[in-house]
Parts: structure tokens; sequence; C-alpha cells
């Protein structure tokens, strides 16, 4: 009899339902549903183009709609019953925090607060708290410089505090209504099992360790004196949170009677905690310690493990390092790039180069793939949206070099391509020089399936098998993994995540391997880029300090008027 | 009674005659003759992309038929009479030199040699003699280090001695068939007035003095053992010239019976030496020391001249510093940025920004002409072809920074066109660090009068007032004002070019004024292009030496197998 796990991937504009069978990953049924709130899930306001919110609503009826449709077309194909799924997890995207009142149902859902915007869930790409951002920043560099350690050094709009701060002072009546906030990879879990109540719902570290500053170094949450100096309102929220958090491998509870019948799943059985997509991505990929996952998109994540018993320093320019936000019993280390695939898209989209039809993605990679490494002259910088990791800098920006009268589009949109493979290559040996070996790299994402160009480079530029993950869609097989594990092994389950990795991931049986005659040349490449990467990245090129990049932004600010 | 003068301005695809009033500058009438030998009058090679020649016979032709013509409209419309022509002027391209017979008679009108393109003019810009001109830069920098120091410190495959050699070398039956080797400059002169034996005719230290390494400081052109250390049989040719050259104030000769007859002219007119396109048109802008002429097209040439009586260093970077190559009395001083409109044409044409209807001049003028200086974020280093002046460098190229996935096409068209304007402005600077005060700037050329954007942002980011030049076709102006200066002011010309400028150039009244809340964020922005400047162009940045483009051209070059 076979066994099947549920898992479910809220993303920024729908969420998905996938079924997979516990002990061949077989993905039995895949469905997705749109939210159907604000402009394709997103919630606007025409007069702040920072704001973007989403409506609690639509992850209640797109958990229902989608499990519903999963099982409904598993059942017309497959010797298949709902009642053989044995558990649930969910992943989401955050940091996406929402108020909720003394009962854990969330405000937005409350007629009175309908239609206040402040009342939804704060999306993770909201940006209104930026100000809010860089106080925080500053206070925490001044008082308590280890809560920055843990999360690149800056704390960020998009996170926890920035945006509850951000209510606190332009919402008042929404944050004094709130008797709690939660993240969604929290909230949802506890809607299923009925555990939403502030005194019961389990919090994951996942969300609590790279957004809100929450680490067990320091028993949890940022302290009350240092939130209250910033603002004493807050410490009303910071009594609300405990002091314990959670891994993907804990049961958030046990599926309800109500929620059962909507889904037509069996009552009772477990759901996961949550935890964010990339994380679960990751352990969808199969991650453990010697594997490199990257998430390959309009950006990139870059995953790994490090299990507890070694010895792990502080890694500069880590987004994050969390105590069991991948698996339990490792730290999670999260990096990244802030531009890949949106580079690619820039190029393509605004440029426009050669015309509409000469140069779209397809043109231009034909053009780009019969140029042999080192034969344009040009090399690029890929911080067209900032450095996320090892710089951590938003205030970066693209660059190009090498530009003759000669030069053509495909040699440039080649550059940039290969310009995103070499900041792949920096994190990586980033890795490896605090001691955490790569040992393979898995790649999954839309540009992993659908880029062998980018594949190609990718593993030339780092001289590094690329490995593509089996799943198309890692992040809800990840969560299907968590609800499989923490229905465990007695139930057709398994008992750990190891062991669900070997059951239920695997990789694809094209390779991306290095090319020895490209990997001569790239490294040759690499080391102009590495130079170019430390006169603009850490402006510390011989004796003098050159911010080119940030004295460009500073001019553009003022100039603008921003 | 009026007088008037004849300017013949050969160009690289035709030639043109002017009539210009002496006392008025009036430009009675001009007309235009396309040569008629190979592609637009350019004899080429399907084998051999570098090599570019030009048929004799054509400006035998042109001098004929683009005068005839001239004189003819003019008489329609004036009440002008040819017999009031008084002088002749001519420019030409350069190095454009051309081997003849003991005669004076080019190679390539005896039908031994009729289809023989080694025996034809080799135009300015065939490059066949590249690995000549590295050969005889590396002997010059060993044994006469000065002959480098007037031309910029390296012999070019333009000039005179790169050519002959490689035609010595791989043409010999020509080589040992030619008595001299003339520059077209010199050529045309002397044909018109029967002084084309090699003993008779007069060089002009324009084109000996920038492209043949002639000095008086040395006593002409380089010395016999020196050439022949190249090649032994380079010193028959070094054997057959002068020791003297002549400016373009000098008399070539008087234009002969038969000519005047051809063309319908006076016998017995002076005709000036002629003088490079460049020099001649900084003329027809009027130059006197202090002005600095912008000639602006493809690329840019930067002419000023200084007084023999004022004390001029050496001045790095200069591609020439010719005593009289320009006016008789001072130093010519020639820079110049090798692209200019050349960058903005690759913009358009090859990378085609935002297809073909959106991404014209026109269109991207209009996109850009609204964007405020800074506001883009972008800067760029305008060496696309590498870097004339000051870095004397044709291995530098491109490069642009501050991309982010917001930069629009019209954002890069204005970065290109303000990177040619620093570029401009490096230039200027130079000049004036040597102790040549710039007073005032007149620029000419087709940007200058069909480009005001260009002409705002080069005034903007110089803080001087851009004049533009009354005339547009300066060259043939310029030449015009020889003939005026060698016929004299008892026939009704000039005493000297003083007087010649006063009467017969001017400027428009359209001046650009510097805007000062563009000078002064341009201020900012010229900071940070001189210090990428100085970083990439002259690798001598803090300690570390960094040649990012010549590496990056080294790894092409290799990958490329050149």
């Amino acid at each position: 009899m076979s066994h099947y796990a549920l898992g479910l991937d809220f993303g920024t504009n729908s969420v998905r339902a996938l079924i997979v069978d516990t002990h061949t990953g077989e993905e039995v049924e895949t469905s997705v549903w749109n939210y159907s709130h604000g402009e394709s899930g997103i919630l606007i306001d025409p007069k702040d183009p920072l704001l973007a919110r989403q409506h609690p609503q639509d992850y209640i009826d797109g958990t229902i709609a989608s499990t519903r449709a999963a099982l409904e077309d598993a059942r017309k194909t497959k010797s298949f019953s709902p009642q053989d799924i044995i558990g649930i997890g969910v992943d989401t995207t955050g940091s996406t925090p929402l108020p909720v009142d003394s009962e854990g149902i969330p405000l937005a859902l409350d007629s009175r607060f309908a239609n206040n915007l402040s009342a939804m869930a704060w999306l993770w790409k909201d940006h209104t708290g930026h100000s809010e951002a860089e106080e925080i920043t500053r206070m925490a560099a001044a008082q308590h410089p280890e809560y920055l350690a843990k999360c690149g050094g800056t704390y960020s709009s998009e996170w926890l505090w920035s945006k509850v701060l951000h209510c606190l002072r332009t919402s008042p009546e929404v944050y004094q209504a709130a008797a709690s906030w939660v993240e969604i990879a929290d909230w949802i879990p506890a809607f299923l099992t009925g555990t939403a109540h502030p005194s019961k719902i389990r919090r994951g570290i996942c969300a609590a360790g790279h957004k809100a500053m929450f680490n067990p170094a320091w028993k949890g949450y940022p302290d009350v004196e240092f939130l209250a100096g910033i603002e004493p309102d807050l410490a009303k929220l910071r009594n609300s949170l405990p002091d314990q958090a959670y891994t993907v491998a804990d049961t958030a509870g046990q599926l309800t009677e109500e929620y059962a019948g909507k889904l037509g799943l069996r009552p009772g059985i477990p759901v996961a905690v949550g935890a964010f997509d990339a994380h679960l991505g990751a352990v969808g990929c199969g991650i453990t310690p010697g594997v490199l996952v990257k998430i390959i998109g309009t950006s990139t994540c870059d995953m790994m493990v490090s299990p507890f018993d070694q010895n792990l320093a502080d890694i500069p320019g880590l987004c994050g390092i969390v105590p069991g936000s991948i698996l339990p019993g490792s730290f999670g280390l999260e990096a990244g790039q802030s531009a890949v695939g949106d580079i690619f898209n820039w190029f393509v989209n605004s440029m426009r180069p050669g015309g509409p039809e000469a140069g779209s993605h397809e043109a231009l990679t034909r053009g780009a793939e019969v140029l042999k490494p080192g034969e344009s002259g040009l090399l690029g910088l890929d911080w067209h949206n900032g450095n996320r990791t090892v710089l951590v800098d938003q205030r970066l920006t693209g660059a190009l070099f090498g530009m003759t009268l000669h030069t053509t589009p495909a040699e440039i949109y080649r550059t940039l391509i290969e310009s995103t493979a070499f900041g792949a290559r920096v994190i990586l040996e980033r890795f490896e020089e605090y001691g955490v070996k790569v040992e393979r790299v898995v790649n999954c994402g839309g540009i992993s399936i659908k880029n062998p160009l980018v594949m190609q480079i990718l593993a030339d530029v780092t001289s590094r098998t690329m490995e593509v993950s089996r799943s198309e869609q890692t992040c809800a097989l990840g969560a299907a993994m968590a609800g499989a594990v923490v229905a465990g092994a007695s139930s057709g389950g398994h008992a750990d995540f190891a062991s669900a990795a070997k059951a239920m991931t695997g990789i694809r049986d094209k390779k991306y391997i290095p090319d020895p005659k490209a990997v001569a040349v790239y490294e040759q490449l690499f080391r102009l880029y590495r130079r170019l990467h430390d006169i603009f990245g850490t402006h510390q090129y011989g004796e003098n300090q050159f911010s080119l990049m940030k004295d460009l932004m500073a001019i553009r600010d003022k100039v603008r008027g921003v």
C-alpha cells in the first residue's frame, strides 16, 4: 500500500498543492490556485509603490481549492485514495506577517478592518518600512551587534520588525487591535490544526531566525528593552511572543475535523511547522551537509546546512545563519544573488537589443552559445539589483567592461550570464573559506531546467559539476517531505529527513560537466572579476577608498530629489 | 571688385571645390565630385580587409570636375568671374602617400602598374603595415626616442614609413620602380603647378611632421642610418627626400597653362603648399593661440596652436606637436578622441535598442534630452575605439557603470554622450596643464551643427561656452584661406592668416552656454570619470597594477587565435 504526503507551497501569486508518494517520490498530482484578491494576489496602493499586501482569505480559500483539485485529479488517474495522505507540510513566502486578534484570527477577517490594508498580510516585498529598517539597523548596531551578525549586518525593510514598527506608527488602530503578529508560514499550519491561538501557536525557527532576529543564543527574540527603546509600544508585541521556535520536523498540530472535511482528508493527520519556500526547496533538493542547493530564477537562493557538532564560524556576508532553519540538527545557511534571471530579462525587455524579434532570449541564446569563453573581450559585474551575498549592499549597481565598436548584443547577453556565474562562484568560495565544504551542487528553479547555456557556464566558471533536481517543484516537494516526517515511519512516512530525502528526492540524468578548456579561460576571467568585485564592492582597493556606485547613487538621489 | 580663392578638399570618398570671397568670407559656390574608382573611391582587396587604396587619376579628374562645376554654378548666380580667383589651397586626407617615378608621375598612371594595388595611393586608413609600424616603433624607441616624442609615443600603421616598408617587403617591384613617395597633400599642388619632379616638389610640414617623423630639431626626416637599420633599401627613399618642409603660407608653385585651361582659371595664380584636412579645418575655424578647435564627427580632432616664442613643453599624450603644421610661426598641436559619433552609431546600429523604430538617434535623443545630469546613476568610459589622447592606447575598451534593472536605452545613450564629453574635458585640461591656455572653444563638423544635445552636454561638462563655426565646410574654407594668403594682399588676398581669418571666418549666433546647475553635477561626475580613467587607463591605481582592458584583450586574442 502506498502512502502520500501533501505539500502546500504558498507563492507570491498562487498556492500549489502537491501530492507525493512518500516511498517512491512520485509526484502524483499537483494543482495551482491563483489568489483572487488584488492584482495577481497582491493588494496595492496606487499612491505608494512600496506597499504590497495579501488577503489572508486567499490562504484559506487557496488551501481548500488547490488541495481538492489535486485530490480529484489524482483520483481520476491513479489507484489513489485521499485517506492515504498521512501528513501535510507548508512553505510560504516570507517575511509575510499578519496581525491577529486574541483568538489568532487575522484582523483582516474582522469586518471592522475588512478594507484596512494595514490589517492584511504584509507581503515579503512590501518595503513601506524602509526607514524603520534603517532605524532598527542603527539601534541594533549600537546596542546589540550580535542581532545583526546572523543576518548579514543589515536589518531589512522586508522583515517583521520593520513592518510592525511601520504599522504601529502609521496605522496605530491596527497595531492596537492586534494581540500578536504571525508569519503566514506559522499561521497556515495553525489554522489547519486549530492552534492559531497566540498561546498555542508554534512559531517556526526559519521565519523567526532569518527575519525576526530570533536566536537561541540570546534566548529567542530581541529583548524587550531593546525593542521598547525603539518604540515603547513594541513591548506589547514582544511580550506576545514565545521563547521557543520549532523546526519543520516538529508538528504544528493535527488537522481539525473542520478542515479535514473541507479538504477531503483524514482528520488528525499531522501538519508540520511551516518554513520559507527557499528552505523547504533546499529540502526538496535533498540537501545534506556538503551539498550546495542553488535555487535559480529571477534571483537565486544558495542554501547549505552545517551540522551543529561542527564548529561553524560566523560567515561574513551571509544573509542568515540559523540553527534548524532548513534541517533539524544543522545550521541553515542562506546566501543569494539579488538578480540573475532578472538581469537577462532586463536586457531583453528593457534594452530590447536588435528589435523585438531578434532580441528574444532564444535568439540571444543562439548567438551567445556559439561564442567561446573570453572571445568577446567583455566582463561584467552582476549587481543590477545590488549584491545580497557576500557584499550585502543594495546600493551597488551593475557594470560592463570591454565594449568596442564591434560589440554585439549576443556578446553582452553571454557576458551577463557569465557575470552571474562569477557572482555564484564568489558565494561558493565564501562557504568554503569558512570551512563549509561544497562537495556537490544541486540546482533547481526555472533556469536550471530551461537554460542549458546558463548551467554549462555555471559549471565552467565554478569548475563544478552542476546537478539538477529531478523535481520541478522542489518547494512543494520539501513541504510534502516535512509532512512525511511529522507523520513518521510507522504511519508510512519517514523517521527523519535523511530517510525522506533518500526516498523522495532525486537528480536528473543530465548533468553539466565542466569543460577543461572553458574552465581555464574562466579561471583567468574570474581573477579579473574578483579584482573588480573588490575595487567596486569593498571600496578598499590599494590605499584609496573608491565608492563609485554609491557616489553615483548619491548624485542620482540628490538630482531626483529623493 | 571682389576677389575669390579656391579651396580643394580631398576627402576619403570625394573632392569638394569651394569658392570663397576673400574679403567677406562668403562661400559663393561649392561642388562635390565623387571619386570614380573602387567602392566609393576606395580600392579594396577582398582577401585583405586592412587594405585601402585610391587611384590618383581620381585626384586629377576630381580637381577638374569639381572646380569646373563650382565655377559654372557660381557664374550663373553671381556677378562672378573665374578670372577673379587669385589663389588655390589644397587639403587632403593623410597620411596618404603614393609612389612616383623620376618625373614625379604616379606609378599608378604607368601602364605597367595600372592594375597593381601597391602602385596606388595608400589611403590613410590602410593598415596593411601594422607589423611594420610595430617594428618602427620598437626601433625608434630603442635608438631615437625623440622621433616618437612628437607623435604620441607610437608610430602608427597609418603613417608613411609603415606603408612604404610594407610595400618594400611585399611589392618590391613597385618599391624599386619608385623614385620617391609623395603625400597626396604635396602631390596635388605639385601637379597643378608643374612641380611634381622629385627635385622640385615642396613637401608640407604638416604631413612630414605629423606622419613621417620630420622635425627641424633633427634636420628633417629620420636619419638614413636609422632607416637602413630597419631595412637597407629604405635608404633609397630617405635619400630622395629633402631637408626642408613648408607651411601652408608657402607657395607650392603657380598654376600651369595646362591646368589653368582645364580648370578654367587664370594661369600663374599661386597654389599653396598642401596640408591635412583637420589642420586646414582648424584654420577655417579661425584658429589662433588660445582657441581650441574641435572637429567633431565619428571621431574628433582637437587642434591648437602655440606661438614659437612661447616655451612649449612636450605635452604627454598628444598625437603631434609640429612647428608650422597648422599656422606658420606656431606649433601645431593635434589631439583627438578615437570615437565619438562612432560610439553613438554603435549603440544605434549594433545594439539597436528598443527595436529599429524606437532606437533611432532621434528617438534616443528625445529620451535623453529630458533627463537631468546625474539622474540615471550611470557613468561611462568612452574608449570603444581605444583612446587617442591622452592615453594613446588603442587597446583600451569602453565601460559602463551603474546599471540597474530599471536602466533604459535613453539613459545609456545620454551616458555615452556624457562619456565622450568627459573625454573631451581630459584633452582640454591636458592642454592647460602644459601651459596652453584655452580661452575659447570653436567647434565644427557634423555633430557640432546637427546635435544640440551633444553640444550642450559638452558645454556643461567642460564649463565652457561652445561656439560653432559658421562654415559647414571648414576644411575647404581653410584651404581657400591658404590660397588667399599665398596670393597676398596686393592681389586681393591676405598678408597672413590672421588677416584671412578676420575676413573669411566666423561663428554662429547660436552658442552653447554652460548651465550652472548641470555644471555642478558634471563636476562631481567628472571627478569619478577621472578616477576611472586613471584606474583603467594608466593602470596605476593605488599600489596595484591593473590592466583590465588589456588583460581582457589578451585573453580574447588568445581564444580567437589572433
